[in-house]
């Protein structure tokens, strides 16, 4: 098992009486396109530290960098966070299809990365990204968070952006 | 099975070439705190429609209604889901302890839901909730995502607002 982030974070606030990466962090650029000039031990490292689940997967959500919208969450496995860091634009896992999910691929609407974080318990992953065509789900609308719960039943309350019959 | 919510929705778009249900919806009021004049039979119906995994569960996002910030992410069982549909509270259910998981039964800090969505797929669950206290995380921090990937390692990135040995 990797060392778990969130024990070696409360150590550390604790040992120092407070936070001492955030002013440093506040001050950080967001992420450029890619992390090629990064080492891959340390990409490795990284990817040590995630809480995969018993299929070796992890949630990942994704959160439109300009509105906040949540776009949609999808799994990723080892090589589809790695590809997602390495090439800076998002890569799940589709289970359907047991394959990487380079999304965007057959749609053009590619999600590309400014910031990627993880939660204290190393389980969930979080990408803050730039939505290209402004459509993330496969029945063309702006996110897939399409159905809201009113008077007792699930109601659509998203417009279709785009027909999916055009996109795909 | 239950019906799937994607293809009735899919349906119904193209049979009216529109998103019949979008206009109707953005004019209703947000969820009150809770849902008790819903009849039981339209609650089971709705908790039907939910993908849920091979146990039984579904990952649920709360997102805080006013910062947008994405507080949290964990899981629900039927009986959680019901539970927080049925209060307007947000209600997990916990894997580690296999019991409902009342959030803020003992931090006090509620999660009041303000909306409550489904995805396309009926598979995720997205909350948009009131914080009380401020405060999601158990760390004592506004928020569970707290590591952001930098040059290479997931850096602490969210201050502790309050010591967690003071919350609990």
């Amino acid at each position: 098992m990797a060392p778990s982030p969130q024990t070696d974070a409360r150590e550390k606030d604790h040992e120092k009486g407070s936070d001492p990466f955030f002013d440093a962090c506040e001050i950080m650029p967001t992420m450029t396109t890619d992390n090629v000039n990064v080492d891959s031990a340390s990409i490795e490292a990284a990817l040590d530290q995630v809480s995969w689940n018993d299929q070796g997967l992890v949630p990942a959500i994704a959160q439109d960098a300009a509105s906040g919208d949540i776009l949609m969450m999808a799994w990723m496995n080892r090589e589809a966070l790695a590809t997602t860091l390495a090439e800076g634009r998002a890569v799940y896992w589709s289970r359907s299809r047991s394959a990487l999910w380079r999304k965007g691929e057959s749609s053009g609407h590619v999600q590309n990365l400014k910031e990627i974080r993880l939660d204290c318990d190393g389980d969930t992953v979080l990408m803050q990204v730039d939505q290209i065509g402004g459509i993330a789900c496969h029945t063309g609308r702006r996110h897939c968070f399409m159905y809201r719960f009113d008077d007792g039943e699930w109601s659509v309350c998203e417009p279709v952006v785009k027909d999916p019959t055009e996109i795909y």
